[in-house]
């Protein structure tokens, strides 16, 4: 019987994350002679923290499977919570209840941040003595992980399936557009995406060929709040109307500032999103005469959405779980899964592992030479890109009782062996 | 060879719309003895005013079929536009096109406006001496035509979809607020339904076993913000987590004059969303301890995502327009065709048809013995009458490469035989 494992899960979910986790069950089942039972840190690292272990091989395999089409992070919870430099305390937490446990492997979903903390925990469970194999499993629908030219990993599991998200988004918004364009000639969707335009930019996957009146603006745009008012109005004058997609990043920062007094500024009662600053500037800049902008922010559903992943995400989401519990047992610790693209007009990927280490001191950006040069759109190249992503099927997301059926995992806890944890800000109090 | 006919789409859209559009356009086909050619009035009333009429009589039969599967109104267009009253001009205007383009068939898409606005064509038609049939095809997704008690309609096409789209809104939201719950515990969802709450009931589908913790504020919960509050701190006391669907007709509204003076206020820049209300105000009840509360207005996407249409509802709204043109074949005009459910506790409908007038003068409430006795659920009956509306199945969206394959009509229009419109308000300039 081999040692324990310990899955946990990092930040925002995504459509696939529990495909990742199903992956690293699956495969862990497969060698019981390097794995023994399989828990997951109940809400990602605070669960281990708190001692709070699920155990995953307790479980249904039948509600394991089902996993498969079961988005966002209800089954095993994540956390915003992050283990930093000089808590020392939280880390040697950590250990401790990985060493009541008889825990032999970590596994790690998340970005970059959550390679890092799996390093942390591998380099102290040494120090300490301890024989850990701590991985990496990368995700994130932002596509931020690792670098900008794709050495480290091509695209991050989740974000095929936002992209997918966007494409359908964006073909669904133009027959509403389309169809009311005469009372309400424009319509703004806020995207996700805080730094980096990735998400955005898919929604040109929706209309590759460039028949919408579709406008993109990314964080990496440069364009002001002005441009893009007098980019709409000129749509406006060729198509009577458009649709626009803005970044939540989108820096619409300096209307505040601007004479018509309004925009940025920070009302007691609530921020105003970037799309209720575009749509009040759109609204004040001459479009009233056409009819009306109307706005929309999409929310969690970009990225809690079943039936919008991607079938290629599922299937790679699936294998980067598989390929972290093949590395950990052959190579040992340090290692994060990552999907790399052959070289070539078909697409396909391998998988293959880079240092944890090499991660968690990368940062990427979206390639500039992707920003075409209205700045209000991508180009093809980036379509080549993330095409591919999105897949070509509709999952199949089961239905019992015209509902979905999502996996429900019993609360079978690891009964408790450490003493109660205390939380770092009332150990400071 | 049978006189022509014109269909036109007034008010918001729906993803079945285009299926009663189909049904309309494939039951006219069938017998042209009766019906000759068939035109859309590009986007909605104002396109006969217009004289724009896109010939659908030329379009491939592939496309036409299509419509089963394209959401919202991209293909023909709807409008906002109303006849009222006194607007002599434009009913005059309506009957001299269509008298100019051998029309005799009128069907009009839409809700009890547009079902008193076909009632007035065809009487006007009649004291001109033209012999029009007129004809209503019901549609809103609000689920408000008609009358409270369903004698006039059990329920309206649309509705099922945004219904089921709800359904699975919430589970997803489940799965995403059950996952992140530590840091937010609080997921707010705004639904539309200004005046009617059929829409934000619908979320109680998605949870027909009320095992989550969903609040759901319907326009007629008479409950104040204060006690949206309430409910949801005492929901996370039990639960540490809950689920709000509110309507954006929920009365958030006197707390501009309360105390704390923050809410309905109109800033200069925009108004807030009840949604951005409920957020802040749960935000500043003391959750803040707990994490903080998420909001997310949901969007267009309501009513034009392809993937959410009920099977039951296309098929549903398939046959009220086959319905509309056999009545109006058979009995002439004045009448509306109509979805009666058969008693018993198998679902099963008939098509009928009820007089435009009656359906003009009616007006639907949600049934107040549907609302649960806490004001922020409904009951089980309510789910026995709306269950059976979302269907058991996905429906086959076409996908190729990857995308949506949604209905490409060419814009064949018919040549103008009228002097050009002048619209009213340029007529009285």
């Amino acid at each position: 019987m081999g040692k324990n494992v310990i899955v946990a899960q990092s930040g925002g979910p995504s459509p696939v994350i529990n495909n990742s986790l199903r992956g690293i069950v699956e495969t862990c089942r497969q060698m019981p002679e390097k794995f023994g039972k399989v828990y997951a840190g109940w809400h990602g690292i605070e669960g281990v923290l708190k001692e709070e272990l699920l155990d995953l091989s307790a479980q249904d395999p039948e509600e394991v499977a089902l996993l498969a089409h079961t988005p966002a992070a209800g089954s095993i919870g994540t956390c915003r919570y992050k283990l930093k430099k000089g808590q020392t305390e939280d880390l040697e937490r950590v250990i401790e209840v990985m060493r009541a446990h008889g825990i032999g492997y970590f596994f790690y979903n998340g970005g970059n941040d959550s390679m890092d903390t799996a390093n942390k925990v591998a380099i102290l469970a040494g120090e300490k003595g301890m024989n850990l194999v701590a991985a990496g499993v990368p995700k994130t629908i932002d596509n931020d992980v690792g670098d900008t030219e794709f050495k480290l990993i091509d695209h991050t599991p989740g974000y095929g399936s936002v992209a997918r998200y966007w494409a359908y988004a964006v073909q669904n918004a133009n027959e509403e557009n389309s169809g009311s364009s005469p009372s309400d000639p424009v319509l703004v969707m806020q995207a996700m995406g805080r730094k980096i335009g990735y998400i955005p930019a898919a929604a040109r996957l929706g209309d590759p060929e460039r028949r919408m009146p579709l406008q993109i603006y990314m964080p990496e745009s440069g364009l002001s709040l002005e441009e893009l008012a007098d980019n709409v109005n000129e749509q406006l004058k060729r198509d009577g109307r458009c649709i626009v997609v803005v970044s939540e990043g989108f820096e619409a920062g300096d209307i505040g500032r601007s004479k018509d007094s309004f925009g940025h500024t920070q009302f007691s009662a609530s921020k105003l999103t970037v799309q209720q600053i575009v749509v009040n500037r759109l609204n004040e800049s001459g479009l009233k005469a056409r009819g009306s902008a109307r706005g929309h922010v999409a929310g969690t559903d970009q990225r809690d959405t079943a039936v919008y992943a991607s079938t290629v995400d599922l299937d790679e989401a699936y294998k980067v779980g598989q390929k972290a519990v093949l590395t950990a047992a052959q190579d040992g610790s340090g290692w994060m899964s990552t999907i790399l693209r052959d070289p070539g007009s078909i697409y396909a990927v391998r998988y293959d592992k880079v240092s944890l280490a090499a991660v968690a001191n990368s940062e990427r950006a979206f390639p500039a030479k992707w920003l075409a040069k209205s700045k209000t759109d991508v180009t093809d190249e980036f379509v080549r890109y993330a095409r591919p992503l999105i897949g070509e099927e509709w999952p199949s997301v089961p239905l019992v009782g015209g509902l979905q059926r999502f996996a429900r995992l019993k609360p079978a806890f690891a009964p408790k062996k450490c003493k109660p944890y205390i939380p770092q800000a009332d150990r400071r109090a």
